[in-house]
């Protein structure tokens, strides 16, 4: 046994209250190097009573590790717990402080989950987990009120700059809310709302008031009221992190100086603000003269942007928020924030935007989940770049869903792109068989999938500014194909807990490989998805218990033979087989 | 390079703000496997212009890995990083994603420390670095107003049971103060004084009076005044995981059943609250029906546990508190907690007893510090039991070490035995040689050490309640030549920072070896401790820089030669030198 490989830490995935009774516990070890690995469990105050042994079993894999997990249920919320492992006749005992011969004399010195307080039992809403997203980027997404349109608006279509305005509203969603409902989306993530001067909306000068050019909180109540009839849940963004310049607080600081009563909601390093050699002499958004880094530490600060949070919620109706930027801001504040959007809206999503490693704000008190970039990463490396193999790609996953605690991957922000990335389409040279299966991936994967307005009727575009085209509106541009892709892969995902919830597992990823095969299964349903990354036809075998597949497009059944499922697929087709029973 | 031994992830031990402008990087790898790591780090906004590379050191070591560690400033509070490593010709790129041969082309798949936010930062007490700890069980450490003694109780020096009572009280502390002075410890650490049932006082009946055997609030704070004056800092102990069965909420409880206004100021799993087959109705710690476990998430009960604790601080002056069953109580509770106290007195010291890896509360959010009962552990084996050789130990130590971020070593708890364990002498056997040996490690290595009631002067006791004997008063009884033991260690600690906060420095524990050498240094001065942990007279040789160094005790002056140190101890003895520069 390789003992270096070995890692276990109490908490974080490591071992954690999955809800106020059960316990996940996780062990890495080296990939492939053990036959077997139990937990051996007690309660600490009564261990020989109580000791139990739990088989694990491997969750994923990645090039290097396999990952053990387990579930318990200790009889009084408290959990003493060691590993045994087992390779051929070799056998260790793993305590908190070494490995043993045999097995430790007492529990003194094994690990510890001290108790289950359900306070800090990490929860999230169940409604996320059943969500498909629709990003929408609410300047170009639908003119719905020209009387709105800012001064120099050009007309919609045309070529996205960074500073220029095409007039998209709220009255543009509320007028083409069949469009959602006929997509079959069941959640909008509306980039800022808030009014602010630039076309994005990321430098907020008031948090309490929708852009005029917009509409207003009425009309986003209405919105929201009329989305909700639909059963689609609304998320807002939330820029915390910095204001913009117009931010009245800021607007004082930049007149007032030293005197202004403002001048701690800020990082100011130097007065007067300035900015010199290209590096303000204030804290900002990176070097970002234009968006000031609000001071959260500061109890006034707090209190606004608290009351912000609240506002949103409780008076207009909204769902969630994303944080822009979140993991600038200080864990301090999260944890207040979270309090006060739970508190008014328990099922309230809570996602931060982090590109990276996020384990410090997805442990129950901070955030709900983050946009997962790595997912996105991963996926992109395998169906669009093709710079991995299937082998890679299904490390990547693995990696990736060892790394949270279950109920974060249940409701992490899978994305493929967004208005900070080119457009998928795009990544994938026009070349919609690639899009269509890491479309397809995304959509029938663990967590909650999001799609970029736009990307299901074929718009284009590269880099940002470009991925934040004018949606096109018409019918006959509009990529209709695509969108019936779309429609039947959200619909199939909403008709089947099993392809929203269900356990994943790669069942065929081979190294030097283009083709992937995965399960997603729960106590009702079973489907193996079947993928031919490759510009040739491939064949596709996979061992598998179950006898008798059906296409749940074509309906063509699929039969187990000698062992095995034989499949041959076209150049980038996928095929998704429901287990018959 | 073994690729499955090199461990990183951002956050806790492993990046983290030490203070508000710099950021340590920690890495582990397999022991003796690589050459040198250096870490690439730079501002994600700007890469190219503030690309540093710094190199890494081995901080410590256990049986399998080395950890390195740097230090970066990073010019904007923001920190992208990466790590190379080296081995002979073999060159590998870390990135968060995984292992490159060539260096990333970009950092955008670099780790990331988004910006060091000063509320997030981990700050511990200046004070508690140069702290030596005394700790004070009530009851066992000096009769000063009989007045006071509870009903039978017992003669001074009796045999103590689980139930007896000696008369022990805040006057008694007061009077044998110059005890506390001569001996020179600058902290004490008192057991429970508040008002309960049993002679521990871990049932506490109310949370806001000294127990009237003790004496009342004004002693306290008299005592306090007394301490303050002699710089002597006081740590109460504040057991909030239970209360005592005469806790009026919980009387009441008993009395009113389901009817009681404070039934959920507990967890009641079942009415009426009884005992069934050993196993209360109701949470307790343990099995133990005199200890209900108090609801700590009840906005009620934490609103009047935050109280006490803000209490005891502000109107009685305590420098702090000991959390008992520290990591049975919900996390939330404790950082509102740490709120609390911080605020009311910035520099109060908290402590939390845990008995196992305790990251999730050394965050910078909880406690500043835990009982370092691994420390003990480690100490105890090599030079008490004698079930490791030289290298185990400062394996054990070096795990330790690099499990925690630096402030929180810094003010570590160590200690060798407490109310809660044998006494050292005892598991000893009486060979006051190991004892010393021991206790000079604790006192000349990092962290805070705590000394027992009683050790000083030669009280035996084996495990509770034997540990928990009468302080031995009469001069002629006690053991004055290891009192001086204690008093010229103490001293010689308190006069020079480097055996305090100076850099700890393994320098000879070799495998199968009972000599140990170690250093501690600092920017003004180096230390060089030996110890033979050997019934037979040892030689040890180290290779070290300085050429010449003086015995602190004897003055005796030991050179250089042939590139190395040669010394010659006697069974059980330690040599602590001081380089002359």
């Amino acid at each position: 046994m390789l003992l270096e490989a070995i890692y276990h830490r109490p908490k974080q995935n490591w071992c954690y209250a999955y809800d106020e009774r059960t316990i996940h516990i996780r062990i890495r070890t080296k990939r492939d190097d053990i036959d077997s690995i139990q937990a051996m469990t007690g309660d600490k105050y009564a261990w020989e009573q109580t000791l139990t042994y739990i088989p694990m079993t491997i969750m994923s894999s990645d090039e290097l590790f396999d990952y053990w997990e387990c579930e318990v249920i200790p009889p009084h919320r408290r959990l003493k717990y060691g590993f045994i492992l087992q390779k051929g006749k070799e056998k260790l005992w793993m305590t908190e402080y070494t490995f043993l011969n045999e097995p430790p004399e007492n529990p003194d010195r094994l690990f510890d989950f001290p108790y289950i307080n359900q306070v800090d039992v990490f929860t999230t809403p169940e409604w996320v987990k059943d969500a498909v997203f629709y990003q929408i980027f609410p300047e170009r997404f639908a003119n719905g009120d020209a009387s709105l349109d800012p001064k120099g608006t050009l007309p919609w279509g045309g070529k996205p700059e960074r500073e220029n305005f095409f007039g998209g509203d709220l009255q543009g969603v509320i007028d083409h809310i069949d469009h959602l409902s006929n997509l079959g989306i069941n959640a909008i993530y509306f980039t800022p709302l808030f009014t602010a001067t630039t076309n994005h909306k990321y430098d907020t000068e008031d948090y309490l008031q929708i852009d005029p050019q917009f509409g207003d909180a009425e009309l986003l109540k209405k919105l929201v009221s009329i989305c909700h009839e639909r059963g689609i849940r609304v998320l807002l963004d939330a820029v915390f992190n910095h204001s913009g310049r117009t931010f009245a607080p800021f607007v004082d600081v930049q007149k007032n100086g030293e005197q202004s009563r403002y001048k701690d909601w800020f990082h100011v390093n130097k007065f007067p603000i300035t900015v010199e050699n290209g590096i303000p002499t204030y804290e900002t958004f990176a070097f970002e003269p234009l968006m000031p880094k609000l001071n959260t530490e500061n109890p006034e600060v707090k209190a606004y942007l608290l009351k912000v949070a609240e506002y949103w919620i409780k008076d207009i109706g909204i769902d969630g928020w994303r944080l822009d930027v979140a993991n600038e801001v200080d864990h301090q504040f999260w944890r207040e924030f979270r309090q006060v959007v739970k508190k008014t809206k328990p099922d309230a999503y809570i996602l931060g935007e982090i590109w990276h490693e996020s384990s410090n704000w997805l442990q129950g008190d901070q955030f709900d989940a983050v946009m997962n970039y790595p997912f996105t990463n991963a996926t992109l490396d395998f169906f669009v770049e093709g710079s991995t193999d299937a082998e890679g790609f299904s490390h990547a996953i693995g990696k990736q869903l060892a790394r949270y605690p279950q109920q974060a991957n249940e409701v992490t922000f899978n994305l493929l792109d967004s208005h900070d990335t080119a457009r998928l389409i795009t990544l994938c040279k026009d070349d919609q068989r690639k899009m269509k299966l890491a479309t397809t991936f995304m959509l029938t994967f663990s967590g909650t999938p999001c799609i970029y307005y736009g990307d299901e009727v074929g718009i284009t575009g590269g880099q940002d500014p470009d991925c934040r085209k004018c949606m096109e509106w018409d019918p006959k541009k509009q990529d209709q194909e695509l969108f019936k892709f779309y429609q039947e892969l959200i619909k199939l995902r909403l008709d089947h807990r099993a392809l929203r919830t269900g356990k994943f597992t790669f069942l065929a990823s081979e190294a030097g490989q283009t083709t992937l095969a995965y399960a997603r299964e729960d106590d009702q349903e079973k489907f193996v998805i079947l993928m031919n990354n490759d510009s040739k036809a491939q064949s596709i075998k996979i061992d598998i218990e179950d006898t008798q597949f059906m296409d749940v497009h074509s309906s063509k059944t699929y039969a187990f033979k000698n062992g095995s499922l034989n499949v041959k697929l076209l150049p980038y087709e996928s095929i998704i087989l429901k287990a018959i029973r």
